[in-house]
């Protein structure tokens, strides 16, 4: 459509996630308008990644040292786990500020039809984890869809035989602020047989 | 919020348009898990447009070399100039296949707040063409908006001194495939005030 590196920039970048050919046009014309200094920021954080992003040796997450500051961080309780698919995940639970334990980040969930089995999650280190560890209570906080759930049940099954090992799943229900009308029958189902005396 | 290059990367991309927090960070962990082969090329990519996109010298579209595949085409009508705002808008009149003049773009539309006026877009160039050249027909085909209007109005009082140059401007109207029920007052008003007889 374009000539030369105009199109070669505008197919990178429609290769990303969620950028359609319309959005990959838009920022290549910016990028061609913008200070080569801020195109060359962009091109460093990208060799940075691609050379630097180290993931932390005990939990997963990505991290700047072998191990990052959460689980390096001596006021975090070590006996309570809090298992995520993904790094983000654990930026969702830390903006909540209710969690003091640290993490185990999974990588993803069980997926079989895309061929992710436990080989491809980080399965095998969390249960060396917990044979090697102090850990009192693993949280399960995989994402309430199919595939989170068949990741929790998987987990629950390899965990259940760990001796004094508590092991625990986010509560499901209607989400704050939401309105009862509008929930859909799964979730509105999860709050009812959920629900709390008071 | 994430430790190191992850965050920087995010941060990158997040200044560019359209993309907000959530898709920068879900760009940044796809390109986490990337082949390093990935993103060398979306990182020699941005080094091409930085380095080597050029701008042809008659038209002002990006172009591979000084003069741009539709300039330098013979079969191309001379005498015939639409002059757009940006680069997206000579493929958008390229696509029509209804075109067989050459083009002139601006590099934007009049717009004296954000500081753009005639001298900041290629309406020197545009003259000097005119001047030169042997043109018969100016198509002015700015964006049907404020801006667009502006620059229409500007360059019809520039352009009508020139001795035998006919300025059209494209039509306004209804969109095909529209509704009238659904069409703005504007663009209704327009479809009326331009009504032809049959």
């Amino acid at each position: 459509m374009y000539e030369g590196p105009v199109q070669d920039l505008i197919d990178e970048l429609g290769r990303l996630p969620g950028i359609g050919p319309k959005s990959a046009q838009r920022i290549a014309f910016h990028l061609l308008a913008a200070e080569p200094a801020d195109v060359t920021r962009l091109q460093e954080v990208l060799q940075k990644v691609k050379e630097g992003v180290v993931f932390c040796d005990v939990c997963g997450n990505v991290s700047e040292e072998t191990t990052c500051r959460i689980c390096r961080d001596a006021r975090r309780d070590p006996t309570l786990v809090c298992v995520v698919e993904e790094p983000k995940d654990v930026l969702a639970v830390e903006r909540t500020r209710e969690f003091k334990g640290r993490y185990h980040v999974l990588g993803g969930a069980l997926d079989p039809l895309s061929g992710i089995g436990p080989d491809q999650l980080r399965v095998r280190e969390l249960l060396a984890r917990i044979g090697k560890d102090e850990i009192a209570e693993v949280i399960i906080a995989t994402d309430p869809n199919t595939e989170g759930e068949a990741t929790a049940t998987y987990l629950v099954r390899m965990l259940r035989d760990f001796p004094g090992l508590t092991v625990t799943r986010l509560a499901s229900g209607l989400p704050m602020g939401g309105d009862l009308e509008f929930a859909d029958e799964l979730t509105l189902g999860r709050a009812l047989s959920g629900r709390r005396a008071l």
